[in-house]
């Protein structure tokens, strides 16, 4: 198609990477593994932004704003946070520079150094528990529902775009309870809002499962996944919702006086899903002419496209095309009337391919003369021509029907890639042929879980919630085990 | 009225200061000069932010997102950019921290040192700049309208929340032209866009201006700006637009080819405004029982507090309420029903007046007897008492008469603190005693304001755009001046 992307059967990886700059997406920047998010890419960002936030408040969060600096010593106080998060991640020394005396430019002024490091954020559980001690005193300040959009750091060795960057954007949700149940609750409540935004805004079917221990958030009791799966049969951990159970409030000593008078530690739950976001979407739907987009999420849903000779034609095509425009916009749908004259509509159609744009209307002479318009579905490529008389109505059904239908064909790739072993040697197989979630009996240890990581590659993805229970025994060890987890290579 | 505020005349900073945390809007956190933004103070940040997004929508902006650390030789690149902003500035210079071998907790890893340092973005021209080079090769790809909503830091050493802050939340709008014309007419517009949005949303009259050369932007040609004026007579700079000319093109070598295919530096705007638009709109209608918002911008728009005994009366109320707020609610406007049985309704009457709800309504039995709601508005704190038929169209003109009035009162304060003088010796003695902007004429020269600043602690705002050509002398040196400028003593 003239894009010059990589196919995905050649090299996924390369065409991932090729897809993202050409796309407009993202690209790298002059600092080390952090990304410059492009207009388009963000608009796709601001989407999932604007429908989540929804969610959230619906269900009663509020957003706040907590600092960007942690000092070193908060990120020392809950003993298993500190393990998971204090170690690769931007250290602020000093708060000056000044002009080298010999000329040479700018140098760290070392009158200017901190008495304490602080940390960029890489998740912000200790800050805002610090802040939490001084908003809970009683039951009548919980639940505390808060949510904030923010941006990270983590120090990573290899990045890749949206994957994994050194700074990237998320939201981090953290809620303050009286109860344990309370908090589980609330854990369960976020998964499943995540799972509902992944299947039915960005069309990406995941499984709901949690964590093994060695898996798990650093600092939780319980870790609430979703699990995605790509097209090259690799797992992608959309969204993480975690259970951490009083080891916050302890750590940060915020208590409150219960409807008994006592005084007790609060229950937490923290929760996040981040830009890594993009990557999912772009690698479950796209295909080697460039992005596929969910129209909920399409910043253009229908591109028109002009063929024409002449500025008289163009005219007459724009006289027919300006109240459907005006017409689709009314309904809510976002459309784009591409007349530029600089590039030819066979440029055009390529980008607006590209670009994953759902419909694609073309008007030619032929159309004018028939009162028709061409209509090109981007999941499938089919074309056909309608009457202008149905359009408007024809273009609403695609887009719901694109997606209906990228939903569902990526729900039946990830069905088909669900297999269930029930040996070591087949579970090798299956991985290094088939690739996708294997179905597998594990004996419940990290030591068999590691050894597995070792040999494989693959980690376990999740104990899925909708798990059997069903007697087995570990594909590994032999010994005894009460229901399958999903295993697979992960991004 | 049992608040514990400080009156305004007693101690104008104070009362900011206490009703800043007493309203919810924002606290210290433990990290030096960084703040929290609560919950109530981030909900009218977000409508701010919606508000100015959309116009800067409307008008042809797209949003992106660029990294958080620059290179510390970016800074460099631009002569007089780095002078004002690479000095005070939180720099990152390791990677790792490592837990200390005697146990005494986490330490910085030495091992981890950066090549080059990073500065957390006190602003984003360097980063951006250097992305343009990539972005821009031809007229066509001209005008670029880009915005981000971003974190940045300045390391300052006295803070005040809000007003300034080591952290703070801006958007900054970064555009590259064809022309130096265009790029003008792109400063002026968002000039507009800015003292359009405090006025008509923020209820803050604005003087638009252009800067003197040494409150400049460093880097930029000129500086537009809008200057508020705050109750206690001091000015503050709500938002800034700067027409850079070449500067950040030559600096980061971003040429396009033009129309007639010559290369040519690109021409160049950036424009910002920040959370320090919270202090402005706090500061500029709040009295001494708390806030008062601008209907525009008010989280909770109607506030109902039911006066009752017993659950019965309580029923009787909500069942005549529960429609009231859904048919609110349907026109779009904010309302909550506050029902708590654990505060009386004095407290909460209290609460609401310090948290600057525009209406509230009240219902007793005498109005559950009558068909009748008590409306109070926070801008006046005037009561009246209104059939229940009429209410829904009271409250609509209620909500317009607040946003007109406080504006308008504003507006009075503003144009009776504009004092025209002559000489020096008055300039000080208006300055002592009355505050505001005196408008006076200056010799043009940088050394003659230092002088005044110096001597008076008051700087030039502005050269208001409307300023009328007028001959006059300097009041302190006495040279030919064109027309009169606006000092004033500024936040």
């Amino acid at each position: 198609m003239g894009k010059n992307l990589t196919k995905r059967s050649e090299d996924y990886s390369k065409w991932y990477n090729e897809l993202v700059i050409k796309a407009d997406m993202a690209e790298n920047s002059g600092v080390r593994g952090c990304m410059v998010i492009k207009p388009y890419g963000f608009a796709i960002w601001e989407k999932i932004q604007a429908g989540l936030d929804k969610m959230f408040k619906d269900t009663g969060h509020q957003n706040a704003y907590f600092p960007l600096f942690i000092p070193k010593s908060y990120l020392s106080k809950e003993a298993s946070h500190v393990e998971g998060f204090a170690k690769e991640c931007a250290v602020v020394t000093h708060y000056r520079l000044k002009s080298a005396e010999d000329g040479s430019g700018l140098i760290v002024d070392e009158d200017a150094k901190l008495e304490e490091e602080l940390i960029v954020r890489p998740t912000s559980e200790t800050i805002i528990w610090d802040t939490y001690r001084k908003w809970i005193q009683s039951y009548r300040d919980l639940p505390l529902l808060i949510n904030q959009w923010a941006n990270v750091v983590r120090w990573e060795m290899r990045t890749r775009l949206f994957l994994r960057t050194t700074e990237f954007l998320w939201q981090e949700g953290h809620t303050a309870h009286e109860t344990e149940q309370e908090a589980i609750e609330e854990s369960e409540l976020i998964l499943n809002i995540y799972a509902d935004f992944a299947e039915n805004h960005m069309a990406v079917p995941v499984i709901k499962g949690t964590k093994t221990e060695s898996e798990r958030f650093a600092g939780a009791i319980e870790t609430y996944c979703i699990e995605a799966l790509m097209q090259d049969g690799k797992a992608l951990q959309a969204g993480t919702s975690h259970f951490l159970g009083q080891n916050f409030a302890k750590a940060f000593d915020v208590k409150f006086a219960t409807r008994e008078g006592k005084q007790e530690y609060v229950w937490a739950t923290s929760w996040g899903v981040s830009t890594r976001l993009m990557g999912a979407l772009i690698m479950t739907h796209s295909d080697d002419n460039g992005l596929v987009l969910p129209p909920k999420l399409a910043p253009i849903q229908v591109v028109i496209v002009p063929i024409y000779k002449g500025l008289e034609q163009l005219d007459a095509i724009s006289e027919r095309v300006n109240p459907l425009v005006k017409e689709l916009q009314n309904k809510g749908i976002s459309v784009k009337y591409d007349k530029r004259d600089t590039h030819k509509p066979g440029f055009k159609f390529n980008e607006y391919e590209l670009k994953g744009v759902p419909v694609r209307i073309a008007v030619g002479q032929r159309d004018m003369e028939n009162g028709t318009y061409e209509l090109a579905r981007r999941d499938t490529l089919e074309k056909e021509t309608v009457e202008a008389d149905g359009v408007v109505a024809k273009i609403e059904f695609l887009l719901e029907d694109i997606q209906r239908n990228i939903f569902e064909k990526a729900l039946n790739y990830r069905e088909e890639h669900i297999t269930e072993v029930d040996g070591y040697e087949e579970f090798k197989r299956v991985l290094e042929q088939k690739g996708g979630f294997i179905s597998a009996h594990w004996d419940g240890t990290s030591a068999t879980e590691d050894k597995i990581k070792e040999e494989t590659k693959a980690t376990i993805r999740c104990i899925a919630l909708d798990a059997i229970e069903e007697a087995g025994s570990c594909m590994v060890t032999g010994k005894p085990s009460s229901k399958r987890v999903l295993f697979a290579k992960a991004y």
